[in-house]
C-alpha cells in the first residue's frame, strides 16, 4: 500500500520562486512536487499552504492520526507559535520539519525554533532540496 | 435574570480527552458542558472555540460588551498573544484565565501568560474542574 | 466522615482588611471563615497564620500528613522560599495556592511564584473569594 | 496619475473610538479617511482591517506588489509576528509603520517591533494623526 | 500669531551631507531649512546644533518653556542620556523625537531610545524628510 | 512630646562590633544608643534586634502604626525579603533604610535592595554614623 | 583532647527518610549519629535542626566561636539566603557545606548556593555519606 | 579652622523648584544654601552646577584635592557615567553622593548609580533635607 | 567520477551502539557504512573519528579542499568549538551538520550549535539515518 | 579483592605545587599518591593527567567501564567541556568530581562546572585532600 | 613630507601620573610626548586633552579629514558613547584606540568598548607605552 | 645577550595566507618571520603552532618558565577556553595576546576574550603587523 505524505507550508510560502530569490532560490512548488511525484512513485504527497496560524492547526488536527507522516515548514511562525507545537504534539503522525534556508545563518530571532523539540527530526538550509530529503526521511523510514 | 456566561476555547482544546490524556485527562467538553448547566440552572453558559487567534479576538470582542462573564482558556496563545490581551483589555466583560493542567509544572515557556494581568483572576492545574471553579467565581460573584 | 481542610496564610496576611485596601479590599478572614463554615457545613476548616517561614514549614510538616487539603497563601515568601516549595512536595496532602489580588497585575518580583509549580493547582485575583474557590475545588474534588 | 495607497490596520483597531478611549483617543476611522481624502484628492486611500495575523499576511501579498505604498499598523502583532515580517519583506511596495500611542511609554513588551527594521520608516505617538503623517510621507515622497 | 519651532540636532549631525552618505545621504540641513521655510511661511522655524550633551541641556531648557515645538534629534545621545531624557520631562514644550536613518534596521545598540518615551512622538528612516514630517506634526496639530 | 523612634535590626547585626570588623567598624550598639540619647534628648529612640525574617516582620506590624519613625538596618534581609517589603507598606510610620557598610562597593547580590523603593529613604555607607543621620532625617524632619 | 563537630540541618531535614524517598533515601540521622559517633569515637559530634531561618542563623552565632568545625546542611536556604551567609563569614569555626543529593543534577534553582563560596569546601551527591565524608574532613585536618 | 565643603549639582537641577514639583518638591537651591549656612555657621559651603559632564569632571578634578568633603548630585550622570567615577576615584577628598527624590522607586534605569560604589556613602530619598544630611554627615565626620 | 564523501565523527561517537542505548540506538558505524557503501557505489565514503578536536580541525584542513562533501557530527563540541567552526568557514568543500538525536528536545546547552551557521545545511534527530539522508544531500546535489 | 580506583588530572595539575601556591598550595600530587596508597592498602589507585581534553576522553572512555571509581578534576575543562560529560554518561564506572579550590570563592566562569551534574558526586575546596575525601567516598561506599 | 598624527585623550588623562598610580603609574604625558617626538624625528605628534565629551568630537571632526593617524584613549567614555563612535566612523582618518591599563582586568563595565569595532585596531595594558606602539603601528604602517 | 620571544599561534593559524583572505590578508608566517629576524637581530623569535587545545597549553608550560616573552594567537581558543587562561596564569613569562583581525568588528562571540584579563597587554587589529608591534613591546619592554 502507498505510503501517505503531506506537505504543510506556512506563511509566504505561497510566494516561493518570486520573493526573497536570494535566500530561496527561483524554484517554486509546482516544480518541487512534479518531480518528488516522479521520484517516489510509491508515494501519495499532498501539499497544504496557509498563511493562518489557526488553518495550519487545523490542518494538523485534520490530517495528523491518519498520514503516514508530515513534512512541515511553518515558516516564521516556526519561532513563535506554541499553539503549532501543542497540536504536533497532539496528533500521532510523524512530523518532520524542514526549513529552506539555513536559519541559523540569519537574524537571531529565527535562529530558535519551538517545533524542533517535538518534531521527529529537522532538516534545513538545503533550498527545495529540503523537502526531498525529508521524503526519503520519512518513506524509507524502518 | 439569568446570567449569561461564554466559555472561549482556543486551539488545540477541541482535540481535549483525546490528545495527551496523561496531562489532559479523557473528559470532554462535552461532558463538561452538560454537568455544568445542570449544576448551575440559573446561568446560561453558551461555548465557542477556535485555532485561529484572530477568530479568538473577533468573539470576544462580539459578547465582550454584553456577556456577563468570560471564561478564557486561550491555550498556546494565552502565552505569546499579545493581540488577545488588548482584546481582553477592550471588552468590558470581566475575563476569567483558566487553565486545565498546571502551566507552571511544564515548560519554561509555558510558565508566562501575557493575559493573566488582564484579567479578573485565573485559575489552572485542576483539570476540566477549572472551568466549574471559574463558572463558580463569576455566577457566585457579589 | 466530614473533609478536614486549614488554611494557612502566610507574612501580613493578618493585617487583612486594614493594610493597603486598595489592593487587598476591606474584609477580614474572621468573616470568610464564618461564612466559609456555614456555606460548607460539612467540611471542617481550620486556620493558621504566621509571619515566620520556618513556622509555616512546621505547620505544613504538622497538618501534610493527614490533612484532605491544604489552601496556601504563602504571601511574599511564595516568590522566594525554595523551602516552603520542599515542604509542600515532602508532604502528602494537596495544597492549592490562592493569591487574593492579581499578582500577575503587580511587580514583576511577584510574577513568579516557586510554589505554583508543587502545587495542585493556583487561584489568584479574586479577592477573598479565592479562598472560596479553593475549598470548592477541595471540597467537591472527586 | 494617482498615487494608490492603503491602511492595513491589524486586530482591535476595529474597535478604535470605543476602547481605552484615555490611550486611543475617540476619533474614529470613519472620520480619519473622510478627512484624509479630502485633504489629499490626488491621492488614492483604501482600508483594510483584520484580527486574523494571515489575513494580514494575504492582503499584504495581494497588494504588496502594485501599491505605490502600505500604511501598516499591525496592532499586538507588531511585537510577535515574525510572519507579517517575512511578508513586508517578500512583497515590493514600500510600508511606512505607524502607532496611534507611543508605544515606547507603555508596557515594555510593546517597546520592541518586529516590522520597524524592515519597514520604510516609522510615525507613532500621535494619535490619528499618526497615519496623516504616514500618508504625508508617502504621497510626497520624492 | 506665527507658531515658533526649533530644530535641536546632537552629536555629528553638522557633518550631514559628508559622512557616511549611503546612511545618511547627501542632503544638507542648509537644504532643508531653506526648503522647510518656504514651504511652511507661518512658521518660525530656528536651528541648533552642538556635539556637548550638556549644551544640547542648556538649549533644550532655554527654548523649552516658551517654543510651540521642539525637533529633537539628539543623534548618538538618545541611546544613552539619562539627562537629555530628564530635561525633555522638564520641560513644557512638546518633543518630537526624529532619526534621519531607520535606527531599528542598524546595530542593536540603536534600537532603544531612551528619549522615545517622554516626547510625544518618534518619527524616524524618512531620510531629512523626518524633519518635515515633524514639523507636519507639530504645525497642524489641533 | 517626645518623638519616638525605634532602631530595628536584622540578622547578624547582634555581633556589630566583633565580626568582619574591617567592614563594620568596632564600634557597639551600646556605645551608639547612648550617644543618640545624649545628642537628642527630646527624642526616644527605642532598640530591636532579631535574627528572625518574620519577628522583624511582627515587630513591625507592632510599632509600624503608632511610632514617629522606624530605623531599619534589615541587614541580609534586605536584598532577599518580598515579605519584609510588604511589611513596609502595610504600616504607616515612616521607615528609613541604613547600612553600615557601603552595599555598592560590595558583592552584587548586595547591590539590590527590595526595600529601598518602599521605605522614604535610604543612608549607607557612614559606618555607625549612618543611624544617626536617620535620626536626624526623622527628629528634624519637617 | 576530644574535637568538636556539629552538624546543623536546615528546613525538611527533619523529615528525612520519609520524604521524597527516590531522592533522599531512607536512611535517618538517629542511624547516621550512631553510626557516625562508633566510627568516631575522639570526635564529638553534636546536632541541631531547624525550619526556621532566623534560628539556623542563631546556632551558627552560638557555637560559632567554639566549635572545632560546623557541618551545615541549610537545605531550601542555601539557595537564597544572604543572611545565613553572613553568618557563616561572621563567625570564626570551619564551616563545611553538605548536600545529600546532587544539587546539580535537579531544578535550575538549586546549582547555585549562596553558602559555597564563604565555606572551607563542599560536599554534595553522596546521600548521608556526604555528612560522614564532612566529619572526616574536619576530624582529620592537619 | 572652618571645614570647606562643596555641593555639586548635575544636568537639570538648575531648574529645581520648577520642574516636575510632585517628585522634586518646590523648594529652590538658594534657600537649601541660605539655611544651610545659618545652621552650620563653622563650615563654608560653596555650590557648583553644570549641564555637562566634562564640566563637573573639571570642576570635581579642582576642588578635589583640597575640599574636606564633596556633596554630588550627578543627577542623570549618575546612572551612565564612567567617566565621573573616575574622576570621583581619582580624586583625594571625600564624596558623599546624594539624590532628592527616592530612585529606588522610580524607572529601572534609575536603581544602578555607577557612583554609588566609589562614594563615601549614599543618601536618597529625603528631599532638598538630602543635602543637609550630607553636610552633617561631612562636617561631624569624626 | 566517484564523488568523495568524508564522514568526520567527533567525541565520545566511538562509543555508538554501546552508550544511552536509549538516546542513540544500537546500531554501530560499521554496520552504517556498510549499508551505505552498498546503497551508494557511486559515491567513494571515507570515515574518520577522534575525541580530540583539535585532530578533527586538522582532518577537516587535510580533507577540506579536496573533499566534494564533508558530513560532521562534531557530538559535544559542537554546543562550543569556535575552532571548529573557523575551520569549517576555513576550507571549500561543503559540510552538512547531522546529529544522531534531536539536540532540541534534550539540555538547554544543546541547542545552539556553533556550526550550524557555517554548514551548508543542518540535519537531526533521524537516529543514524540522519548520516544517509546527508549522504543522499550531498551526492544527489545539483 | 581489591578496588580499583583511578585519579583523572586535567590541564596545568601537572604543574601542581609550583603555579600559584596561593591558591593551590605547595603539596604535589606523588606526595599524595604516596600517602593516600599508604593509608587506603586494600585500594588500587592508578593516576592519569593529560593536558588534552581528546586524551581524558580517551581514558574515561578506556578505564571507564572496568573501574570501580573515577576521581575526575578536569581543570578549566569543567566549566566548557560538553564533551568530557558526555564522556561520563557515555561510562558505567561511578565518577567523582574534585576541585583543589573552592571554585565558587573564584571567579564567576569558575561557579558553574557541567560535569557536577553527571557525577556521582562533587567534593570542592579542601586542597589535596579533597581527593582523599575521593577516595573514602568510592572506597567505603556501601 | 612628515606624517601628520594626533593624540587625542579622554577624561582623567590630565591627572595622569598623580592619579591611581598602582592603576596607571607616575608616568607623564609630558615625558612621553618628548620621548616619542625624539623616537620618531619624521613623525609630527599632536597632542589633545578634555574632559567634555562633545569636545572629543569636535576635535575628531576637525583633524579627522587631514590627520595621518589619530591615537584615541577616549578613557571613561569608551565604554559608555554612542557618539564618539559616530565620529570615528564618520571621518576618514585611521584610528587606533590605546589604553593605558588592560581594561579587561578590571571591573566589568571596562571589557566592553564601543569605539573598538570601528577603531582600525586597539592596543590596551602595556602602561604608555600603548601610545609609542600605537605610533609605531600608524608611522610604520605599509 | 639576545632577549628569546616565542610566537604560539592557535587552531586554524597555519592556513594563514590561504584562509579567508578578505579578513586575514594573503601574508603568510613565513614572510613574517623572515620580516621580523631582519627587524630585531638583537632578538631571538620562536615559533609553534598546533590546532590542539592541550598541545598548545603543553607549549606554554613548556617555555613559560624561561622565555623572556610569549606572542599568542590563541585563535578560536581565545573565546572558550578556561584551560589556556589557567596556563598563562601558572607560567612566569609575560604573555601578550595579539590577533590578526579587530575581533570587535566581527561576530559578538569573538568580542569576548578570556585569555585578555591575563595577559601583560593585547594588541588586535593590524593585520600580521599585530606580531611586529608585540615584539616591539617584549623587546623594547623597559
Amino acid at each position: 500500500m502507498k505510503k501517505k505524505l503531506i506537505i504543510i507550508n506556512g506563511p509566504n510560502l505561497n510566494l516561493q520562486g518570486r520573493r526573497e530569490v536570494g535566500v530561496y532560490g527561483t524554484d517554486t512548488f509546482e516544480n518541487l512536487l512534479y518531480a518528488l511525484r516522479r521520484q517516489y512513485p510509491d508515494v501519495e504527497i499532498d501539499y497544504y499552504q496557509s498563511n493562518v496560524e489557526g488553518e495550519l492547526i487545523n490542518k494538523l488536527q485534520e490530517v495528523g492520526f491518519a498520514s503516514d507522516g508530515i513534512i512541515l515548514n511553518a515558516g516564521g511562525y516556526s519561532h513563535t507559535s506554541v499553539s503549532i507545537r501543542d497540536a504536533v504534539v497532539a496528533i500521532t503522525s510523524p512530523v518532520v520539519e524542514v526549513h529552506i534556508s539555513n536559519i541559523y545563518a540569519r537574524e537571531e530571532f529565527r535562529h530558535n525554533s519551538l517545533l524542533s523539540a517535538v518534531c521527529k527530526g529537522s532538516i534545513c538550509g538545503f533550498g527545495l532540496d529540503s523537502y526531498r530529503l525529508a521524503v526519503e526521511a520519512l518513506a524509507c523510514d524502518r
